[in-house]
């Protein structure tokens, strides 16, 4: 049933645009799996089956938080589809994650107007003391600028009012503001949300402490009101808060890592990883991030199985528990699979959103980057074939920096920031083709790599 | 000072390119106003003034809700402000207005799993019974679906869930939802937030009831939740909700519309209007809805007395009270004025947001069609020239019923019903050079009609 030539002059148009000047061997690689890609692409897009399936989880068992029971119970469901799904080795695999639970919290701007402001703790950040806080506004810009202005900062709340750049930059100040604002002696500290658009819509997300650093409380206001704080002080006004977190964190609970595969034909101990993160922030629904990786990278397999495309190494998928707040999943996966790392030919992630697809950003050598080209001009007639250097995902950086190559499916990010850990990622921001695109991209590179004859060079 | 020929080469370029087809008179109307339409351009585009201004009002006053202190003080405000730039005859002119209170509100989902829903009780509401009302959720598509399924609706919660097309077609839900609802026998209603995007924004607005129906609370919720709560009942889930409201209509109050002018040299009595309204709902700051509207008009007759362009007709600003919830500023302006409505020359209005400008929509007979187009020619270098046919606006529809020529000024509305009667109608969302481009192309229509030697034929 593999490799029966279809679609030949369409497909071969694509093809000569693209690889006009590569060499004969990667016209063959591409050539010989023309075929196993079209049957996998258009059975992607023959319907909505990807995201009927995402929006299943998600509306059943909404946003799964590590330590909640909703996601456990989303597991033991998705334990069960798998072996419906009939795909191998269904299995979960027990990793101890933190639990870090939110409680009742609440900001009030006391003065010069009172007004609720919208607000989310940051995940991890401890509890005000009872009664909560109440004190002046500092308003800065950046971490340079707290350091300046040191002398204001002690027994104050700290407001980081940073616009977006690019989430990696920007992102310090929640990962890195309790520090700051503490080191300078504030005695909470506020972020304006990670993001480049607003809708009076906070943003939570992981923040760390310091030892030998005091912890202070340390939470996310809207946009909006980040600006509206900056203005009235710029003008002079004295603004005072009050915030209240009762946020605690618990002992670590189990969870696991959810595994499922299709047994190699020749080669089964050498392994082709592909997955996201089933956990999420414990907000809206968590269907960009990451149920929708989640559900992209088992779809892509649970294809290959209804297919009948058997590879000839083991194709794994992998949805890891814990990836917001701790990674305990990947660190997890890494110790619970050490001593087969050597046979781990490839990981692939999705976690940037399940929007239209453009290809891969790849990590590893020369020579398996060029291979990963080849295999990208099979995804050219759905866009979504370009292979850039550099690339990973958090949940795979640990087996990754063991020496596994990586890649991270790219996306249309145009959006992704806006929903980013709010309330407000629900299944209704994502479109049942562009998700189905992301399943056929996982898929024809997964399995390509899986099967091809050589092994994937490090 | 007036009409001295500045920057001729470029205008006439300009000119000649829109005006190549149209008559000498057109030319010569044109052609004698182009300096001082230059001038209040160049003026309005030196500056944020007008952004800067309300920046102030909103920040000072938040939103402004007819029946509030916030509302009142902002009227305070705004008629010390404009004695201060040195209009005539600065005055508030008194209109009762209702008074409608929000109070304590909320709606949590009971079943099939229990959280808080983000909504926005709608304008004229009445409460729930103490203790809330707890019932089913029948969600329909359409005021036709619910007649086709009446028997399913007694002792229910309706929820209409119907996407935007366009404001005036889905508004339909918003104020008739309720009387639609009662009458097949529902408890409350619910719709889906009149808007084409969300993240988790309710939006709330006016609605109606009708003698000889019952009346029964009426609310907003998310899109989000609309389509979840949808889905759920798609798949044959009972969905079950508790709904809270405390909303009260004390007696009407008294507010006033702002009103200020630069006295007509020649024809004192005739009246060219230009406004917005300056009440807003109870949420966000009303920045787009309707402060900027007002703002921009006034600020268009400022900068006419700031360049000491005094018209050969009055030209006045009005800022109407109470638009959002009864119009009772629009239909008071025209009670007030009755018999002066003859010499109402033309009336303007801003309430589509202060985004970039196209143009007015006018209506009116067709010779002064015409000489709109005329006047819009001195607009093209900002691209805010064209003028299509029918326009107006809520608060100058009662004058326009009286045979007042009326238009309103046309903006890229592309997000103006994403903010709208939400928390999230706030300064942040608006450009200063946007927001100048408004007032300059209020300023020169506003202008040229109250100072052109022939009055504008009705």
């Amino acid at each position: 049933m593999r490799r029966v030539p279809i679609s030949i002059a369409a497909w071969t148009l694509a093809i000569c645009l693209v690889l006009g000047g590569q060499s004969a061997a990667a016209q063959n690689l591409a050539d010989s799996y023309r075929s196993d890609a079209n049957r996998l692409i258009e059975a992607a897009l023959s319907d909505s089956a990807a995201y009927d399936r995402l929006t299943d989880l998600v509306d059943r068992f909404g946003h799964r938080h590590s330590g909640s029971v909703s996601l456990e119970r989303a597991l033991d469901w998705i334990l069960e589809e798998m072996e419906a799904d009939g795909l191998d080795n269904v299995h979960g695999e027990g990793v101890l994650v933190p639990h870090w639970v939110r409680g009742e919290e609440s900001l009030d701007m006391i003065r010069p107007i009172a007004r609720a402001l919208p607000m989310l703790g940051l995940g991890g950040s401890i509890a005000t003391p009872p009664g909560g806080i109440r004190a002046e506004v500092l308003v800065v810009g950046s971490f340079e600028e707290l350091v300046d202005r040191s002398d204001e900062a002690k027994g104050r709340i700290v407001l980081f009012n940073v616009p977006f750049t690019t989430y990696g930059e920007t992102v310090q100040y929640r990962s890195r503001g309790a520090i700051a604002a503490s080191r300078a002696g504030a005695v909470a500290s506020l972020i304006r949300s990670v993001t480049p658009y607003s809708q009076q819509t906070p943003h939570t997300g992981a923040m760390s402490y310091q030892n030998g650093v005091e912890r202070i409380p340390h939470a996310a206001i809207t946009v909006e009101d980040a600006e509206w704080i900056q203005r009235m002080s710029d003008r002079g006004e004295r603004v005072e808060v009050h915030l209240q977190m009762n946020a605690r964190t618990l002992p670590d609970v189990p969870s696991r890592n959810v595994v499922a595969e299709i047994i190699g034909s020749e080669f089964p101990d050498e392994v082709v990883v592909l997955g996201g993160h089933i956990d999420s922030w414990d907000v809206g629904q968590g269907a960009m991030d990451d149920g929708g990786g989640s559900v992209a990278a088992w779809e892509a397999v649970r294809l290959m199985k209804e297919l009948g495309l058997r590879p000839r190494r083991t194709v794994r998928v992998v949805l890891w528990t814990n990836e917001e707040n701790g990674t305990a999943g990947g660190l997890g996966y890494r110790d619970a699979h050490r001593d087969q790392l050597d046979d781990h030919i490839l990981a692939m992630e999705s976690d940037g959103g399940v929007f239209k697809p453009s290809g891969f950003g790849f990590t590893g050598s020369d020579e398996a980057f060029a291979i990963m080209q080849e295999i990208g001009s099979l995804l050219v007639p759905i866009e979504s074939g370009v292979i850039t250097r550099g690339g990973g995902g958090a949940d795979i950086g640990p087996i990754m920096q063991e020496g596994v190559p990586g890649m991270g499916l790219s996306v249309d990010g145009t959006r992704y920031f806006w929903y980013h850990h709010t309330d407000s990622d629900t299944i209704d921001k994502l479109d049942p083709r562009e998700v189905a695109l992301c399943v056929a991209t996982m898929a024809v590179m997964a399995y390509v790599v899986a099967d091809m004859p050589e092994r994937l060079p490090r």
